[in-house]
């Protein structure tokens, strides 16, 4: 790629968050980087867009540096859709999301903003790619993340992606020289097993609070969770068409005359 | 089956739809119905749920009927949450969403409240279906999905679906005898050029609404929209397994050595 490369950057912790300061500090080494990210945060936002509520977006400066910066009164995916179509001059040739504070890997690809703002890019065929740290805290140590971050969103502007995927990159929570290295992964079978923590109000009113233990049901070894607990750093390659083709045959035997 | 099913009924447009309330009477017939549905509409909110406020549920009586009913603060995965955990004494037969005010079909299941309804029961391993009529007035007429909405719910009962796997139901808004069938389709390669309505508020600050325009890129006579288009009933199996599979190898001639 001879010019330089015009990079969207994004997250679903808003846009003060550390992950999304490193996110922002690594691409600028790579590319012209605008930010289009929520003014608060919205994680497990799922794929929630805004259709019965004004969007509102604003040029800030958060921090020093070369980026250009806007803040965003949407989800993560509004961010996309709203740069797309009226921030940016022309369409970006990478979309990166995050670094979110915490694991998106196996099911909460589903019920993540991070993934949900990549996943967009991808739908406006925009290469798109989300990272993830595996630690909830707002003070988390992104540093070793930076070189990893680097390498693929490098490998992307390099090579591209199929038509219709975009990359899930989950980095374990360890120091630099323990991360054995990058490993290309299927979302393991797994779920959560929620618990509802039920309290009573003030006013003897019931409510809960959802809790829960994340629950690993799969062995295999070419999964992201056994990436993970092995110290690599997990991509998983991800689509939006949702279609379970191996189920077309079976559904085709069923008897729909009523 | 011996005895009767035990039916879980949700929706994204809230527990007053009219769509809900048909999909109710149509599951009285054939099982034992328990409602757990938004206490207000939570369309286009993906699949979101809520971890950082609390939930509300509360037994209500909208109509007659044998039905149990349920009013929940949450989104719609969060009522499917919630009744598996709290409310119902047993692992229910099936979940049905909907029947949705207006279309889930192609690339509409990615930002689709009725559809994480129906993917975060197919996650607890019941058997799930959404139901959407294409049409998105309040006062859209029903009354000719009825038959399609018992026989494809009794198929499920009858057959089970695989594991991972959830079934998009989308209705032709169109006379009974106009429908030429139930057809199973892949879900059509499709997305929407959003346009933003860009307006300035009182105050002299500027916001957007969004709209968009529905493409259909995808010209294959085997997919949702080709059957809509000729008055059939889409059925689209969907998994919540987003691995591009057919990515994988070629990811792993990547150079990731940083």
């Amino acid at each position: 790629m001879a010019k330089r490369p015009l990079i969207l950057v994004t997250n679903d912790d808003g846009i003060t968050a550390p992950g999304l300061r490193t996110l922002i500090h690594v691409m600028n080494s790579i590319g012209d980087v605008v930010v289009v990210a929520p003014d608060s945060p919205q994680s497990a936002m799922g794929h929630a867009i805004t259709i019965n509520s004004t969007l509102h977006v604003e040029k800030v400066t958060i921090d020093d540096g070369p980026q250009t910066e806007y803040s965003c009164s949407g989800t993560p995916a509004d961010c996309v859709k709203l740069a797309v179509r009226e921030v940016l001059k022309r369409k970006p040739d990478l979309c990166v999301s995050g670094i979110n504070h915490g694991s998106n890997s196996s099911i909460n690809v589903i019920y993540s903003g991070t993934m949900s703002a990549a996943l967009e890019a991808g739908i406006e065929g925009i290469p798109a790619i989300g990272f993830s740290l595996l630690d909830y805290n707002w003070s988390a140590n992104f540093k070793h993340c930076k070189p990893f971050v680097k390498t693929i969103a490098s490998n992307v502007l390099e090579n591209g992606l199929q038509d219709g995927v975009v990359l899930n990159v989950n980095i374990p929570n360890v120091e630099k020289d323990a991360i054995k290295g990058v490993k290309i992964c299927r979302q393991a079978r797994a779920n959560w097993e929620e618990e509802f923590d039920k309290r009573t109000n003030p006013m003897g009113r019931d409510y809960y609070w959802l809790t829960g233990k994340f629950v690993n049901m799969d062995q295999g070894e070419d999964t992201d969770e056994w990436a993970l607990a092995n110290n690599y750093i997990s991509v998983v390659p991800v689509q939006f068409d949702l279609t379970a083709h191996h189920a077309i045959q079976k559904l085709n035997t069923w008897n729909f005359e009523s």
